[in-house]
């Protein structure tokens, strides 16, 4: 009996991980999309959400069903609640880079304001907390959640230092007023993923550990894996 | 025993909707300190939020705890997977008033740009989302969680015309920037919080009448109280 429902636990796991992939190939398209001026790939963006969204519907559904035909207890019933609370994190993830696609369709209808640099770069890190916080999650590696926390703070410092750099942009040139406000919202999507990924983390931590970091989160309270 | 539960529930309900009622202080206080230009009130803010995050962690704790000892099935369960749902989602909106009372910091150490009709009148609207989105949890209500749906096309709407307007402010007059920024910015928190009172009431929905709005919402498949 248990046998199974270790199994339906590993495939749910499994499925969440393919979620959580097609949310970062919706960042990286919408990023591409923008960097490399190609408006065509932001309709990919639009495509792929579809899926992300039927991934929602159909994991918190089994979700339910598990709770309510293995009723799980303790860690399995854990497992369960956080997975519910990371399918909702994922979709609005697929959520920013909708709104990065769409912000990419109004810039690339005007000649490009500045090479971008930092919004690619953060568009890295923030996926790579993605990445990271997922396989925390199903590796039970506190560690490594405890990583995607100390790297909130990174894109905290770019997502300050872009917003500072595009004001300046505006200030000198009214006409580029409308270009550096859609570049400042698509760093401010990215911050929000990362922000994302920062709650799959702590979730991880709390199951983990079980002590809940989430409102007073202090560096020296981080697992490391020194 | 039954009769037990279904007192751990109501608690359970009543929690729920006194977490809102600071949420939704929360709100009503930064967007005071905002309009009526009274620095001092940001401070209650902040403070009120620490009392949505212990809320948080205790209604979490309950949840987790009524489904491991009373391995709920269908509706109870459903009940319980949405609460914790809607934590979550109140939980964010506390953290938009949070914003809007840092924006409000900001915008107050300058003259104001211009009187605040629009983004008083959105507050008021999305304040009016997220007690409906509760009241129709609480009340099993689909008709009036429909409602909360269709609000939200409002609040886009004046979301859309605020951000037109004050554009318009940054391109006259470079020393308007960070200020028409500001605002804009406090008006997209209020945004996001109608965004969290949506979610609400499509799980409220969900339960109800146990179809899945989420992803294909169209005026004609809301409950309608006609």
């Amino acid at each position: 009996m248990e046998r199974h429902f270790d199994e339906e636990l590993r495939n749910l796991k499994h499925r969440l991980l393919e979620m959580a992939d097609v949310a970062q190939e919706m960042i990286s398209i919408a990023i591409r999309s923008l960097v490399e001026r190609r408006e065509e790939l932001t309709k990919e963006v639009f495509e792929l959400e579809d899926r992300v969204n039927h991934y929602e519907v159909e994991l918190e559904e089994e979700c339910i069903r598990l709770l309510s035909t293995r009723q799980p207890v303790a860690k399995d019933l854990r497992l369960i609640t956080a997975t519910l609370k990371i399918i909702t994190d994922l979709e609005r993830v697929a959520d920013q880079a909708v709104n990065i696609a769409e912000l990419a369709t109004y810039l690339l209808k005007e000649p490009p304001l500045k090479p971008l640099i930092d919004i690619p770069h953060m568009a890295t890190l923030a996926q790579r907390m993605l990445r990271n916080s997922l396989e925390a999650f199903v590796r039970h590696d506190a560690a490594l959640a405890g990583e995607v926390c100390r790297d909130d703070d990174e894109v905290d410092r770019i997502n300050d230092q872009i917003f500072r750099e595009l004001l300046t942009y505006m200030m000198e040139d009214p006409k580029s007023i409308t270009r550096a406000m859609d570049l400042i919202l698509v760093s401010r999507n990215l911050e929000r993923i990362a922000d994302h990924a920062t709650n799959i983390a702590e979730d991880v931590i709390f199951i983990e550990e079980g002590k809940n970091i989430k409102h007073h989160l202090r560096d020296e309270e981080l697992p490391s894996s020194i």
